[in-house]
Parts: structure tokens; sequence; C-alpha cells
């Protein structure tokens, strides 16, 4: 059987006193050559959840302070406090010397509280029906290979032609459809290419500052509709919005981040 | 001259070793009788940027972990990186043994590339045209004496018969016209009525668990176009966000929190 190289590669080994060990792989790249953000952000939350004995995790907020190599990385967790409806706690990981960032989490049992959607899922196509951007000349390699991504057009700025709309709708999965748990969805909302690149010139790269992620509920199996889009760029930094609904129409996470053009 | 309130309650004062005293004062309670959250974030926000002698806040991410109460308090800061373009730091307020809230915030030089804005303030009357909420019965203690609140109309919860939209547009300013710094922009982005209260039954009653705000420059003296909405309730979790525009139309900050209904 083939290794599940998510739930491999964002393993971390409990070594004593809230700290554990982290291989980082190179497998989760981004074309910048350093791991995706996101893939950062579920391993930081999938080990801070494993040292507290927490339950799922509902909102977890984390800065990038510099930027990750792969090879090996120390997580440092505390518990910040262990209440009955919610649990919070921190982690930042270090390598060597260097801190690559610092989040804090909470977690808590689902309630059977009331629920209301007012928002509605992106209209796509049916993944079949749209295009695979790994037939559109996207490099199978790090990250682009580790995400499956249905496209109903491919964006501008892949084509050289911006469209001056910084929004896309896109389907996204784990890789050859491998169950998606709450890492997982937090690793999806930030694991597209940024909206503001149609943006064009001046709005070629961006790197997260700061991203926020909302987990509400676990998808249903299958392809998660995703809506990114940008609405505000001030003097080199932008926010970016994502929602992540599942394939019966339910919001199932959504984020925000800061992001500053390079 | 009268004191400067929104001065003299945000201050603290430095203890060495990262360490700042902070007294919360009564005057910023919300109708549950504790100290508004806004009012506690922008305390943090300015004790820790004091401290590391940072430039302005850009984003800051607080968890609210138990109930503050008016009295002294401990603000304990740490540095996490001084970069070129931003500055991160992290704090902790606590009240004798029990932690407050955690709140990890980065800063840095505004710089000059480029801006787009592809979102639009609300449209309001002129505040002098909507209802001060104090001539509606909203009592003048505590919040609702420290800010000015102009509304196009009184929200439907108010009067008992909830709207089933959970959105408000309103006007917001420091008592008085007082200048709005940044910090006043991070306690405006949480400092009305929650608008979840608009769906009524099973509704009545939030609080924030965690909240993101973005800085993204000042206002120009004047009123603060507010809009806030809530698009997902989720077993008893809800979404809140909020725009803040000033006067000529720019947006200054924005925020989303996740709140729990009570």
């Amino acid at each position: 059987m083939a290794p599940d190289i998510y739930d491999v590669d964002t393993t971390s080994v409990p070594r004593g006193d809230g700290v554990r060990d982290v291989e980082l792989t190179d497998r989760w790249h981004t074309p910048l050559g350093t791991p995706n953000g996101g893939y950062i952000l579920a391993t930081m939350l999938r080990g801070l959840r494993d040292e507290m004995g927490a339950d799922d995790p509902m909102v977890a907020a984390v800065t990038y302070v510099s930027p990750p190599v792969a090879g090996p990385a120390e997580l440092r967790t505390a518990t910040v406090r262990m209440g009955r409806r919610v649990q919070t706690g921190s982690a930042s990981l270090w390598q060597g010397e260097r801190q690559v960032a610092t989040m804090t989490a909470s977690f808590g049992p689902r309630g059977d509280g009331p629920s209301s959607e007012l928002g509605a899922p992106p209209a796509l196509p049916a993944p079949d029906r749209c295009a695979d951007p790994l037939d559109h000349g996207m490099p199978a390699d790090g990250l682009f290979g580790r995400v499956d991504y249905r496209l109903a057009s491919m964006p501008g700025w892949a084509a050289g032609a911006p469209s001056g709309d910084p929004t896309i709708d896109l389907w996204q999965r784990l890789q050859g459809g491998r169950e998606i748990d709450f890492p997982a969805l937090a690793l999806l909302c930030d694991s597209f290419a940024p909206p503001v690149l149609e943006l064009g010139e001046g709005h070629q790269q961006s790197m997260t500052v700061q991203l926020t992620v909302h987990l509400h509920r676990l998808p249903r199996p299958g392809w998660i509709a995703t809506r990114l889009s940008t609405r505000h760029v001030v003097n080199g930094f932008h926010e970016e919005d994502c929602e992540l609904w599942d394939e019966d129409g339910h919001l199932v996470a959504q984020s925000r981040q800061l992001g500053i053009l390079l």
C-alpha cells in the first residue's frame, strides 16, 4: 500500500515537556521553493492538538515570521486554558535558532447549538467538467502534486493576462481523494495561488504574514468548492478571504489572511 | 481640561522584563458587566507596541480565554521577531493567577506599495440625520458612554422584534470625537452589539472566542462608517465580520471574529 503522504508529512513525535519533533518535507513546496504555509499550519495544528489531547480544532491564528525550509523542526507547545466548551493552546515552530511561525488555536467539542447559513457555495461546473491545471502547464512537483485542483477556467495571470478581478473559484481535494480532516481543511485554505495575482504588475508575488482559519465542520467525502477573493490592497498589503464548501453545500471552513506584496 | 479617558484607560506602565501594569476600568463595560473585548484588545495592543518600540500595528489576533474584571492586570509581552518590514510580538493579559487573553500582533512601517479598493463603504445617511441610541433607551454607562453611535434605524432586536437579517451598518466614533489611533480602530471593530442578535431565539447572547483585526490606515478625523455582518452560524458558533471606513470612503480596518452563543 502506498504511504499516506499527508499523514506522514504532518506527523510530529513527542519529546516531552510539550516539545515535538517535526520533519518538514519538500513534498509541499510552493513555486517559491519553500514549504507551503498551509502545510506548516496543518502540521502545527495537528501537533498541538495531539500534545494537548484536545477536541477538534475550531479556530487557529498563525503568524509566519521567517521562511521554513525542508528538514527537521521543533514544535514548542503550551496549553493556555482547558475550558469546558473551549480549549486553547499555543505552538511555535523552530528550525535551529530561527522561529518560523507562531500559532494560537482553540479546540472544543462541537455543540448542538443553532445553525444558519446565509451564504452560498460557489457556482462551479462538476469537477469532471473542469480543467486540471496539470494539463495546462502547472508543474506536478511539490504542493501541486499533493493537492488536486479543478478549475472552471485557467486564471488570467497563468497565461500572462491578469484579469483585473482578484477572485477565483475552484475545486480542491487532497491528492487522490484522501480523507480531509480538520488540519487538512486548514491546509486547503492556503494551498492555491493568491487571487491578488490577477491584479498584474506589482502584484506578482505575495507572502502570508498572518492567517486565521475557522474550522466549522468536517466535509462529506469528495471535492471541496473553494472561493478565494481579495477586496482590499492597501500600501502593498492585502487581505485574502477563503471559503471551503463541501459537495453537500455546507460551509466547512473559512479563513482570512494578511499578505504582503513582494 | 477633562481627562482623556481613552488615553488614561488604555495606558500601561512598564515594570521591566517585558511586564507592564494595567488598570482595567469599569468605564468600558458591556451590558454583561465586564470590560468590552475591544477595550481589552486596544490596551494590549498599545502596551505591546510601547514595550517593543515597534512601528504601527497592522494585524492583531486575540483569543479571549476568561472574562476580565475591572481592576489591576498584568500584561506580559515578548518580542517574536523584529524584521525589516514586519515586527511581531506576543502579549498575554493576566489578573492574578488567571489568564484573560492572549494576543499575537505584527507591526511595521507603512510602505508605498500599490493600493486597490474593490469594496465600497456602507451607504448611510449623514450622522446628524441618524438616530442616537442613547435617545432610544440604550443606557449611557460603560461602553455606550465611551463610544458615540449613530444608526439609520434602531436594530429589530432592541425592540424585541429581531429582523432575521444579521447585518447592521452604523456610524461610530470615540466619545465626543476624540482622535482615533490604531488601537482605537481595533476597539471599534468589537464595540457594538453583535448582529447575530437579529436571528432571535437562541441567539440572544454571544461571547467572542477569537478576533483578528487588520489595521490598514489611520482614518481622517470624523465618524467611522461601520459594517457588521454574520453570514454563518454553525452548531452554536458564528463568525462576525466588521469593516471600518472613514468619511473619505477609505477602508481603515476590518476584522473577523469567532463567537460562541451562550
